[in-house]
């Protein structure tokens, strides 16, 4: 893991995550699975619906269940502002129990923001600074000052929407622009300027697996996120094809094919299966 | 307020807030002024410095101090979420506190948010539901699955970016695309397709005053949400003529200038007097 300094990784200090080390802790998993931690309460397996703190319980299981056969974890946001205090209290023990357990594992904030300058730099400090996340997912409609104070903290990383993986990425992502090619092409383009393979990478979506060969030829050196296997239809297999690179290239996503493999008592073990079956799917791909 | 039933403005139900009532509101008050509730600790004036709830203390003091000038509150989320969980704290006493105190008056969440539609959901009973805003900011990078469900709570509202007031609009909001426009207007036109008048607001910058007599004609109907007032330097009288209609048409939102008018204190004084001179400066646009 190179230059990377355990004794930083408390949850209130910034812990470094080089592009080195990323690509150090894909090979050693030989593994590029993310895995979503988006708990629902509805769909919580039944050992845990009655639980006092079950969407802290739920992710532990399923951390602790998963972690040997991925490389990063994305709790996306949304479900953890619903539940509202307590959510935020959920997320918080979450990330520090991803730092202390499993410290190399890289851990992705989904929460897409994109505000202002002075605005950013306060989301910059509530996901990087306090609780220490490795990256943010960023929404870049607003522009450079909307994206850039993520990019100015060493060992941190933005997640920037290029193309997504719903149906809605052709109102806008793939509209044709005057000057000749696609929205989503032109947003890369721009913040692969102002940032570059070291602290930035792209959401590319497993949907859109037709494009994700001309994309990996725009951008070869960054690591994409790829969101939209499984529940939302993508094909792992062709992901890889178009999208791998000799250093493994992608962090691939999958969140309720995992979380909710089983309703009933063996979710942790169903969970693990899962991802382990992911895992066997991505054999020879994850870099050389 | 016409249809508005004030037994439902408690935290966890839904408050609904119609065109008809904010239009009524902007009549009451000769206002069209919403006031941006961004506290940031190391600004906040001397007296509050070392409250032991400072942020809530903080917001209290400013919207008692500027309920009579305007008809709208609008915390950014990320001003809460760098203080972590008493961040989420601060914001939901805050929400609370305006729906008891001020029910008349139209809560704005700006959070930004845009995500697909399991995740856009989550976000809707995030803060349409728990929390009890009127009104959601919304980033539409990922269109059309991202948007909609935010506009399908009766009497809530999906404040939806179009041109918006920071440098980096240029970047992406004012590109040119293949049809002929601009993307701005691209999104302006379709998002008000998928909802209407009665449950979208549009974000159109103070700083872009020079386009807003265009935009105003395209979308006679629409309330805009004008954040660039003040610290970001848009001027107030150039778009209240260009924007302004015989409805108001405009929440006009100021943020830093008034709640920092003063570091000592006369705060709350100091704010109350910056927002009167903003309200004043309305005088003869808020509706016949």
């Amino acid at each position: 893991m190179g230059a990377k300094v355990e004794s930083l990784c408390s949850p209130n200090l910034p812990n470094p995550m080089t592009r080195a080390d990323l690509i150090a802790h894909i090979r050693a998993q030989s593994s590029m699975l993310c895995v979503g931690l988006d708990p629902e309460r509805t769909r919580l397996p039944e050992p845990l619906k009655d639980h006092p703190d079950a969407l802290f319980a739920f992710n532990k299981a399923i951390i602790d269940a998963t972690a040997q056969h991925c490389v990063a974890y994305k709790p996306n946001l949304a479900f953890y502002e619903a539940e509202g205090l307590a959510g935020w209290e959920a997320l918080s023990r979450t990330i520090a129990y991803i730092r202390s357990a499993y410290p190399k594992h890289f851990a992705i904030a989904d929460a897409k923001r994109g505000d202002i300058g002075n605005t950013a730099r306060m989301y910059a400090e509530a996901f990087f600074t306090r609780l220490d996340f490795d990256a943010l997912t960023v929404a870049p409609y607003m522009g450079s000052d909307s994206v850039r104070p993520f990019l100015e903290y060493p060992g941190k990383w933005a997640v920037v929407l290029g193309l997504t993986s719903n149906p809605g990425a052709l109102d806008f992502e793939e509209l044709e622009l005057a000057k000749g090619h696609a929205l989503f092409l032109e947003v890369m383009r721009a913040v692969s300027q102002w940032g570059n393979s070291d602290n930035t990478l792209f959401v590319v979506g497993a949907t859109r697996a037709g494009r994700m060969a001309e994309i990996r030829g725009a951008f070869p050196e960054h690591f994409f996120l790829v969101p939209g296997i499984g529940a939302q239809g993508g094909n792992l297999q062709e992901v890889l094809d178009a999208g791998a690179t000799d250093f493994g290239g992608l962090l691939i996503n999958a969140s309720r094919s995992i979380l909710y493999a089983s309703s009933g008592s063996d979710f942790a073990q169903a969970a693990s299966e899962e991802a382990r079956k992911l895992k066997e799917g991505m054999r020879g791909y994850t870099g050389s």
